[in-house]
């Protein structure tokens, strides 16, 4: 069985409207590729009692807990001690990323910079080649930015850090017909199929109402076993399928 | 103080990373207009005890929850089946509604198209005036699809019956400095501001590091006066505010 994983998302700027997230679409991809499964996520204000709950029952719920946000040098940056405080640990300065920020800046730093050296005490430092001040891994917990180009860097040094399973195969075929003539033979289906999680998602193009059959499963026969069920049933509906 | 919200996005292909959600900033918008306080978000797989637990620990927490996915006619559209649960009451069929779906479809419909009229017991039709089923209120849960042109009607239709309260002031300045040379400043401007809500955000616009700080509050004028300060701050540290 493959992993399990949470995302939690760290920002007054997600639930304000002033930011879209645009992290989990990017994490989720990457965890898929890996084998990593991810099964919920959560955003939450840069509020402790919000935070320390989320991720100490996020932690025991799943194998990984990825969190975004918060790691800056500015006092609406809390996730750092934060989580030390949901781990019941103190922060510790790290002195080589001290110094790697003193070097960055060209010497042109303040105490807030070097506040980027701090971590939970017992986590890993995550480092990475970049110009910025790396991540960390706290027992399971991944501690990552919220800006998304430092957070890929980060997220891509740990990930070789982890424990990995299958990837998930995915097969989609999109058709020109209403998910309400589709549906009684889709649902015949899944309930043949354990191991395959088949979604249909309507969408419309240029004002024409089509449905998106997808097939995901870890087994790449039984994925395409269902998959050809599913085509043979559009077949018989005489459902026209978008693209070749 | 402003009613309080959560968004449960409901959805296997948005933790898979095959759907990117466009539903939760848009939600979070409009809630700011309108005064409603969104406190927290969660993405749940298509799993009934996943949702039921969430539903339920949301619908305590906060004012209202509003739920986006899973209520079209397929296998894997269990919103509604599942919310009742949560609330412990049947699923009823709307008679309107199952009317509407038969004129909308032109009489070309099937069972499952019908299992749209399909609403928790004791639930109110958010009615609209669109050719779709209306989503429901139950008690405090807004029930919503996936879609975002669709959700987006629903939730124009459910503000109205709502609780309103303040709508959030917002003022920000953008300034060619990083995050770090703000931040003492910054967290002294905050802590005699308890009302205000001061974030800073790091970008980078064309190689060069600059900060987002933003000022958002229910009281204007206790928002602009925080605002002052913070401009005075950048003036005085000699930053250098990005357009005019």
């Amino acid at each position: 069985m493959n992993p399990s994983a949470a995302v939690l998302i760290i920002g007054n700027e997600v639930l304000s409207g002033r930011t879209a997230d645009a992290n989990l679409n990017h994490i989720a991809r990457r965890l898929n590729d890996v084998g990593i499964t991810l099964k919920e996520a959560r955003v939450v204000k840069d509020v402790p009692e919000s935070i320390v709950e989320a991720v100490n029952t996020l932690r025991k719920a799943y194998t990984y807990v990825f969190t975004t946000g918060g790691i800056g040098p500015t006092h609406d940056d809390i996730t750092i001690p934060t989580i030390a405080k949901a781990f019941g640990v103190a922060v510790e300065r790290n002195l080589q990323v001290e110094e790697k920020l003193k070097t960055n800046t060209g010497g042109n730093y303040t105490a807030a910079t070097l506040r980027m050296a701090d971590y939970p005490a017992g986590s890993r430092v995550i480092w990475h080649g970049e110009g910025f001040a790396p991540g960390c891994i706290m027992e399971n917990v991944i501690i990552m930015a919220g800006q998304p180009h430092v957070m890929q860097v980060m997220l891509e040094a740990a990930l070789p850090l982890l424990s990995q399973g299958t990837p998930m195969h995915t097969l989609q075929v999109d058709v020109w017909a209403r998910e309400s003539i589709i549906a009684e033979g889709l649902e015949a289906i899944q309930s043949r199929f354990a191991d395959v999680e088949i979604g249909s998602y309507p969408y419309r193009h240029n004002g024409k109402a089509g449905t998106a059959l997808v097939c995901r499963g870890e087994s790449l026969p039984v994925v395409e076993k269902a998959f050809k069920e599913i085509k043979k049933l559009l077949e018989d509906l005489g459902a026209q399928t978008r693209a070749a």
